[in-house]
């Protein structure tokens, strides 16, 4: 395995070509960090895109849902799919306009969906995708049972091709408009966890495991 | 102009309908918090999804970007487009693997996108676009020149059909798993502004202007 994903036709990033990035590590971060992807495919050459969670294991994204979702069939048949994950940095406010921007990291791959028909893929991608929602939380359910199983689609999209898009650096504007007296700079913007919220019928005793308040402590900017 | 989108074969939300939502002032708020959106678009019968800054004017999005960008120019092009707009809300954390979940709102909308050309039209699309990014920084920027205004492609998207799907309402767990002690509930996440950054070339004596200082308090959680 090389540390850069291979520039091709498909995934040359063609505007302002210094922000594209086809580092295995850089794509592999950002698709870690995304909560959720969008995920683009074609019905009756119409293009859909739908959000959904994911969740990578090497080269592979693991995407599921009910065996009645048109997604998940349609990507179940194999087609060409396109999966991008963005994290939102933050508001680029320039002097100039058209120098407004946002900060960002994003990353398209292009990859061929797959059904995962197989138990121990199945389940060990279900694993993946509850311990991206939370690390440490798959310990501390109640696993899926023969049903649940029956009634899951797992995907999985070999990561074939993949590009890394990353916006930083705060404001750029014309030579001529630096003298300009408008307030310039960057609003920084993050994805913010507060306190976690018991269920309702959740009984007095039970109280929020270390992992969550962990995680929620590491987030926090 | 009704208050629903109408409900078709491709915007009718399939799976979990009860989340589906075809009410017009919720769809287009869902639009106009979202800071980015994803844009579905087909070339050679292969989907792509970019992300991008989008503003909404009534029933119609509009996009900007480079004349060299081909996202754009196939848009321009006249195609049929999938605009997704996603807000994550929070992670759900039931007692079962198989009802782990997030919380959100998303919306979906399908259109056909034209290339504005019309000068008042596309100062008044940039205006908003600004706008969207930050309310209040149109008046505090230095305007388009003739050169921006060339070198930048406007897309229009009649909102010709929107849904919503909204995820909400914390933990859903099987009847029997309520007695199990894992914790279960909901960690609430929303993307938060930090306190603006000055340009490192920015006078010592340009302020935090107002209406930045109150968008930010504006958000936070």
């Amino acid at each position: 395995m090389t540390n850069s994903f291979p520039i091709t036709d498909r995934n040359r990033v063609r505007r302002r070509s210094q922000r594209g990035d086809y580092d295995r590590e850089t794509v592999e971060a950002i698709l870690d960090k995304a909560r959720v992807c969008h995920v683009g495919f074609s019905v009756d050459e119409r293009p859909y895109v739908i959000p959904t969670i994911h969740a990578r294991v090497e080269d592979t994204l693991y995407l599921h849902g009910s065996t009645a979702n048109r997604m998940m069939n349609t990507l179940a048949a194999g087609g060409p799919a396109c999966v991008t994950a963005t994290l939102i940095d933050g508001l680029v406010l320039a002097r100039s306009a058209f120098h407004h921007s946002m900060e960002y990291r994003s990353v398209v791959v292009f990859g061929t969906a797959r059904a995962v028909t197989e138990h121990d893929e199945k389940l060990e991608a279900l694993k993946q995708v509850v311990e991206k929602i939370m690390p440490g939380r798959w310990e501390d359910t109640r696993r899926p049972n023969d049903a649940e199983m029956k009634s899951t689609l797992v995907i999985a999209i070999s990561i074939e091709e993949a590009s890394a898009k990353i916006r930083k650096g705060g404001v750029t504007d014309e030579e001529e408009d630096y003298a300009l007296q408008h307030w310039a700079g960057v609003v920084p913007l993050s994805l913010q966890p507060q306190e976690a919220v018991p269920d309702s019928q959740l009984a007095a005793d039970v109280e929020v495991p270390t992992y969550v308040q962990e995680w929620i402590r590491s987030q926090q900017a």
